[in-house]
């Protein structure tokens, strides 16, 4: 029996902009697809439903694939694709297998010869990085920096020390409700020259990205604080 | 007077696909929009008319940002923002401001305070990290590798390294001429053990994205030559 296909199906970063945003593509897979993967069963119900495509929630099938699964619940959850069905992965918010667990499936699936689709969509990191104006030839995503202070200094200086040596913009982000501390530790130990952008809320109504040196971000009133924030340093130019 | 807002407008990776990847989102601002900064003339304008939103491609203004675009020419570039008009910037194929000049337009528009929306599209390069399977919380992204036998040895030995180092993810490219070239040295150069990821002609329907050990490639016969291919290296579980 021809297998199934694991598809990689993009969520809104944002409320009420799955409309504009989410292309026909996602929608008709998800409109044809009966087994999906999800990081969060109630968000991932709630977008589904948002589109509109007139499914009944309650005939699909989803499963957990979190940040607890493992490698191990893989051939289990992987089930229907050996019986011929596709399967949806939907990350909580953006693209699946980006900064998510959502890869622990696709690696899974390229060890059977399952084929994987990704589908293109919304990513806060990225659209971050587009909107930059850093290089965008060479870059690299750090997820989230270290907590204590002190080896949080030191990977601040680190990344930037990296950016000026290799021309390399760096993206990192922070749980938001450290937004702001993470903000005052970036102004705190970045060289005063050195470009830091933040983009807030990405693709919202009140979205907001802006480059500035870290000198200029010091006299800059911006509230971070439980806003989902992408950061990025770019320091080739110092 | 209120200035114009720079909109950072993707395009589609292969001919055809615009009806079902392009979102809604673009086509309302590309419908709204009259003056465009595009990497490649005959692109955008194949591009805009292929999304069939009934504009006369005669009325719009478009004007080239390209390699070959300095920093000087900006203030002129951006001029209709400061009349009110918006800008659309276009990219030869998927994001701009990713591995493209796009980058030098956005840098200028945040010297001057001018609002930059990035849209959500297709990216080869973000595509292809989704369906790798590999660290989606670390990675980074290196453009192209250098030409020179020796140097491309090292370079390839040196990312191997860090992957294994830093639990990275390593994208790459190549001039589509040379990518059965590079898939060589790859096989040559890279540990047995590393995972290998090709995705090739990505959104197109011939899509292929295969991620296997270096080893394991040796037995593989896959022609990349003059196909617009991702190449992704991950070594931290040699």
């Amino acid at each position: 029996m021809k297998k199934g296909v694991l598809y990689l199906i993009p969520t809104v970063l944002a409320e009420g902009t799955a409309e504009k945003i989410i292309s026909t593509q996602v929608k008709e897979v998800i409109l044809n697809t009966r087994y999906f993967l999800v990081e969060n069963l109630r968000t991932a119900r709630r977008y589904i439903s948002s589109l509109k495509l007139g499914i009944s929630i309650g005939d699909l099938d989803f499963q957990v694939l979190d940040k607890n699964s493992t490698e191990g619940q893989m051939a289990q959850l992987m089930k229907p694709l050996w019986e011929g069905h596709d399967i949806g992965v939907l990350s909580e918010a953006g693209c699946p297998g980006i900064a998510d667990p959502g890869s622990l499936g696709v690696a899974y699936a390229h060890t059977k010869g399952i084929q994987v689709v990704p589908l293109s969509g919304p990513s806060s990191m990225f659209l971050a990085l587009m909107a930059s104006g850093f290089n965008g030839q060479s870059f690299a995503f750090h997820g989230y920096l270290p907590i204590d202070k002190k080896e949080r200094a030191t990977a601040i200086r680190e990344l930037e020390k990296e950016s000026l040596r290799k021309n390399r913009s760096q993206i990192f982000m922070e749980t938001p409700f450290r937004n702001n501390q993470l903000l005052q530790d970036l102004k705190q130990h970045l060289h005063p020259d050195t470009l830091l952008c933040i983009a807030k809320n990405l693709t919202a109504k009140d979205e907001t990205i802006l480059t500035k040196t870290a000198q200029s971000w010091k006299k800059t009133e911006i509230d971070l604080h439980k806003i989902p924030t992408v950061f990025l340093i770019y320091a080739s130019k110092i």
